[in-house]
């Protein structure tokens, strides 16, 4: 065996002193360098039990979603009281990678949840809703820009107009999902909305940053991108749509226990995952492709045949209309969704992303008067340019499509990074984003909530 | 939110030369730079794959754990033959990690389906064992060093002495539970006694070291050390059973869905998984002490409860002796062990485990003939050193307890690896102990199989 086997649980020992040190004191070889990996458990416990505690806000029908992006922007801003323990958790590559597999996972069961054919019932509306919520908020940006933020250069502008064109799908997804709403024609249309917003988002990343650097771009270099991603979305649909039945065959028919169906089902996700990303997409895109291709799937659940067994035994000596009533229900049961599979791993990695993405959250942005202004009608606009999208959402609730487009997450902040990278956008600019996106993300979960609840009770 | 959210998605970019190329052919951003994080994705889904692909060894009637390890070795080695395709997975971080955490939800599922009272109850025949396993091989491995490799210093022999002792818990336990013979008698005491061997190897390693390194150690340095590991021990020990029924009454009386008590269940497991590490106790031992504690909760399963009240409905016309049996039935099915809600993650994350160890295996150090030779005297040694500590297993199958004491795994490693650090051990040493953690490690699972399948027989 190679010597590099634990090196990751002892340390490199620089001295023989220190070395000692570390043999007699064990702890010690845990506390210090041993501690980079062991201290993740320590991390992980932490968030989830704050993320659990954190989604108490149920009982005031909250979506969990809401407390664990709270707690996550108190845990990450204790620093500006003194209290320094959790920052490294945001600089640290075990957890972002957890927290990015949890976002993976997350889309994976929304894929699974929705069917492929009601959501391209809704495709032209989805399309619509994504061009109009694109199309708006990029005009907005651009010209308020001007504006409020008066002497930078054209190209700023254009970067603001785009940080306020993506949506974040995580989070409305996760609003939707917590609530029981993803069956809803409003959620089809977000959702389809919001991987066309991706891909859109992808477009104009790239066009306006070949303006910055190159001053001009190519149609052939603007269809590649496009044409990529097209294809393989197109493509995943159109497979998925043949091939569901022969892999709902091949779980059927796998008898060697949960395990190969949960392994088949999790490698099918995290391949198409990285295929997204092959081709310029999010890994969250492909994941959300991968589970409508499964979501058809049902298989038999082999796990607890022996229940299913005895209670069949038992009412056989009773009237034979009982037997198949009970027969009926057992064999609803029996047939599983993947999804029951995946839960367990969504509950322990969803919730970490969502904290840590409140965690990078920063308090301190919100210190500059001038710039909170700014901030706050940049805001305005962002709601604005995404509650006009919901327009074009036909028969379905208008304003649940508006809002569910609204929060910008992490894809906005891409953008407003890149531009930073590329010395387009100012120090005051990017603080303007960041609170933009702040707000968009933070406050869209409550609003969406009450819109979701009014026409729950509504239609009952 | 601060700028360092997305550097793990997306790379420092250098030049704007660069910049432009990413932007426009997005595909080499994730290609490239960041494909740091995505790649994870598809070293998951292949390690997964090929972990349930080698677990069709079940149908030769082998436990999975062995072709998770044999197909480890075979994609860890196929640089040999020039292919280096996996070759960075050995020294990826976050592979590394979620294999770490795989053997730690290993433990903690071992633990859970361990007994503490019957563990107790052998728990003399598990200290002989342990002792007898530890004295053993350490008074063997020193003497035939000195025999077989004259000319190293009196520090080496009592290092390659020290690196026979210990055992490594994963592998043993995995095969036990691959079979499902965690219940017998044999499996308790191997249990126990490598828990015990676990303290006494960090006793031996501390000693030595501070022999090797000042040249005497001070008794109060030994107990420090002995102290600090069995508090920890007994101490879980002792507030598990105190505790038990209380957890029991939280986890009964949580009404907020499975996902909060699969949360407090693995936090509960990676805080003591932390806490050992903080005594200097290995991760793996604090999750077993943790499962141990958690053995005796139940919880109802409010996942389906609608199923069961459809089955209750449906028979309540009939008889009221039909009701009682199927309300039995449904009872048991309603109380579930913790263990349930583990078993999907404990899916994720053991076969990555499994196959990485597997990984690390190099056969080229097969290459030389007279290492080769004193190697397979030192596993002969190795075999003999525990399986001589069967004899203490009293009415339990001798043969059985000896063999699952066998395997070295990375405990020997680490031991071998701190040896190397301190310029103790030489270069030829350290081959022979690699093949001696080899052989030990492949060759006791199927032994161990065939052990535990002929007792099965003769029992039935």
């Amino acid at each position: 065996m190679k010597n590099m086997l634990h090196r990751y649980t002892y340390p490199n020992f620089q001295s023989k002193g220190l070395l000692i040190l570390l043999l007699l004191f064990p702890s010690f070889v845990y506390a210090s360098g041993g501690s980079e990996m062991v201290i993740n458990f320590l991390w992980i416990a932490i968030l989830l039990l704050f993320a659990k505690f954190a989604s108490l806000v149920e009982k005031w029908k909250q979506p969990a979603v809401l407390g664990e992006l709270i707690i996550g922007v108190i845990i990450g801003n204790l620093t500006l009281v003194g209290f320094g323990f959790f920052e490294s958790i945001e600089t640290n590559h075990i957890i972002l990678f957890l927290a990015e597999l949890g976002v993976v996972i997350l889309l994976f069961q929304i894929g699974l949840e929705s069917h492929i054919d009601e959501m391209l019932q809704v495709g032209w509306r989805a399309f619509l809703v994504a061009v109009i919520g694109v199309v708006t908020p990029f005009a907005l940006g651009y010209f308020s820009g001007m504006l409020l933020m008066p002497g930078e250069s054209t190209n700023a502008y254009l970067f603001l107009g785009a940080t306020l064109t993506a949506t974040s799908v995580g989070i409305t997804g996760r609003v939707f999902k917590d609530l029981g709403q993803l069956d809803t024609r409003e959620a089809k249309i977000v959702l389809g909305a919001a991987v066309i917003d991706d891909v859109m988002g992808l477009i104009i990343l790239a066009v306006i940053s070949a303006i910055v650097v190159k001053g001009v771009v190519t149609a052939g270099e603007i269809s590649w991108i496009t044409g990529q991603a097209l294809v393989f979305l197109v493509g995943a649909l159109f497979l998925g749509q043949l091939l569901a039945p022969k892999i709902g065959w091949v779980f059927s028919n796998i008898h060697t226990g949960i395990g190969m169906k949960f392994t088949l089902a999790i490698s099918f996700c995290l391949l198409f995952a990285y295929s997204a990303s092959l081709v310029g997409l999010a890994p969250i895109v492909g994941a959300f492709a991968a589970g409508l291709m499964l979501e058809h799937v049902h298989f038999q659940d082999f796990d607890r045949p022996q229940v299913s067994q005895d209670i069949r035994d038992a009412v056989k000596e009773t009237n034979k209309n009982t037997c198949k009533k009970v027969d009926a229900i057992l064999c609803k049961f029996e047939n599983q969704h993947i999804d029951r599979l995946i839960e367990p791993l969504g509950h322990f990695l969803i919730p970490i992303f969502f904290v840590v993405t409140g965690m990078q959250v920063d308090l301190a942005t919100l210190a500059d008067p001038k710039i909170l202004v700014i901030a706050f009608i940049v805001t305005l606009i962002a709601f604005a340019g995404k509650l006009v999208a919901g327009i074009a959402a036909g028969s379905a609730n208008k304003w649940i499509v508006g809002w569910g487009m609204v929060p910008r997450g992490e894809v906005g902040l891409i953008f407003a990074i890149i531009g930073k990278q590329l010395n387009v956008i100012s120090e005051e600019m990017f603080s303007v984003i960041i609170i933009m996106v702040i707000l968009t993300t933070l406050l869209t979960p409550p609003i969406l909530n009450y819109l979701l609840r009014k026409q729950a009770v509504q239609q009952s």
